[in-house]
């Protein structure tokens, strides 16, 4: 067995709709963890961008280069304001046009005397592109080099992730514990600072304070790709706590 | 008077918990709403990144010169992860450390005694910082240059968000109009590419699919700084609407 690696990825909202506040996005949280979850991959960096060209094109050339796999979200259904296959094929020099296999997939779906010019729509890509099967409403996702485009409804998009899958090298899982405590970020940052310090090549910590039932608290999170590490890191936190005598949330 | 022209703005969220999926991001839609709705502001693109000095660093630099604005959220509390202020003082080269206004206002909210390094933390800044005043928190946001930056905490920052205000040259503000229907998006997108294409210059529609009591439908919507031009687009939808009999949802 090979030793896993980290493997890192970006995720490219497409969408004047959640730009401009319209709608409240859910994928971005969604495959941030089924990620890290199924596959061990980071999420590293998100970007919302509009529903352009040449914005789309030179966020996928750039974010591609940087991570690992570039995950989009977003502008692949049958209308006009649907430019993110096209996009990606120039992005790429890829030929852009009718995929063979999904073109088939989707006249099968709908039927040949339903199949229109809107439907058909979705069956262009780059023409190379390996799909995304879609269980739920057929049009399929496409992988274009480390680039996976899926759609922007959180329900198709949720159906077609775990034929992502196959697609994708899996890395070093981050594993998280939390602790929720009752007190206040600046009655422990100062030792927090300090364990952070002690452990800071392999634990990411991080304070985030929370309102509960009137009072206030302040969640814990320690991150790592080693278990032990954690072990570790918890012990530390914990003797802290006792030592300051804070009171902690049972969940 | 002088005539208004459009300006635009980046979202800058810097937190680990939001990438990680652990938490889920409600400060996008808020911002963008209020910035349109009171300010004229479109929001242009949105990055979230890691609590990473040297991205957060590249990121301020590069966002801030790409647009008129730029809106940090998160990491300007009291902990070790926390290093937003400090990293927009070396993006901008300015001096880091005690603000005395904002020194002054927390030391009167936490009272001499109880004003502690981790408080005190939180009136390090770039020093010739302008403050944005928190009314439910008392510790402050701050602008440098044409950067905005916030807490992470929502509702925090919605409390702050009036006070940004004085600091932004309000521009056009863009005006939408929304008709749901009851069809599919392949049964109206070449019609509805003709209609966007007659108004390119003026209106950008988008099609959104909904499914509502078992029901698909689409959201069109129509985006303008023009009224005018809002209502004509709205008369051709009206009209593509009726042509196809086209049940319409009324909110």
């Amino acid at each position: 067995m090979t030793k896993k690696r980290k493997v890192n990825a970006a995720i490219l909202i497409i969408g004047n709709e959640i730009l401009s506040g319209r709608t409240q996005d859910k994928n971005i949280a969604f495959l941030s963890n089924w990620l890290n979850l199924n596959c061990g991959i980071l999420v590293s960096e998100v970007r919302i961008i509009p529903d352009v060209e040449k914005i789309i094109i030179k966020s996928v050339r750039s974010l591609a280069k940087k991570f690992n796999y570039v995950f989009t979200t977003g502008g692949i259904g049958p209308t006009h304001d649907d430019i993110t296959a096209q996009s990606i094929s120039k992005a790429f020099k890829k030929k852009y046009g009718y995929h063979k296999k999904a073109y088939k997939i989707l006249e099968k779906y709908y039927g040949k005397e339903k199949f229109n010019d809107g439907r058909k729509k979705m069956a262009k890509m780059p023409v190379t592109a390996k799909l995304i099967i879609n269980p739920s409403s057929a049009a399929p996702g496409f992988v274009t080099k480390n680039v996976l485009s899926l759609p922007g409804v959180p329900s198709i998009l949720n159906s077609m992730i775990e034929n992502c899958k196959k697609y994708l090298v899996k890395g070093l899982k981050v594993h998280s514990k939390t602790i929720n405590i009752f007190t206040v970020e600046s009655n422990i940052s100062k030792e927090l600072a300090i364990i952070q310090n002690k452990y800071k090549k392999f634990v990411d910590i991080g304070s985030y304070p929370f309102f509960r039932s009137g009072k206030i608290g302040v969640s814990v999170v320690s991150r790592s790709t080693s278990k032990i590490k954690l072990i570790h890191v918890n012990k530390d936190l914990m003797t802290l706590i006792k030592s300051k005598k804070i009171q902690t949330l049972k969940t």
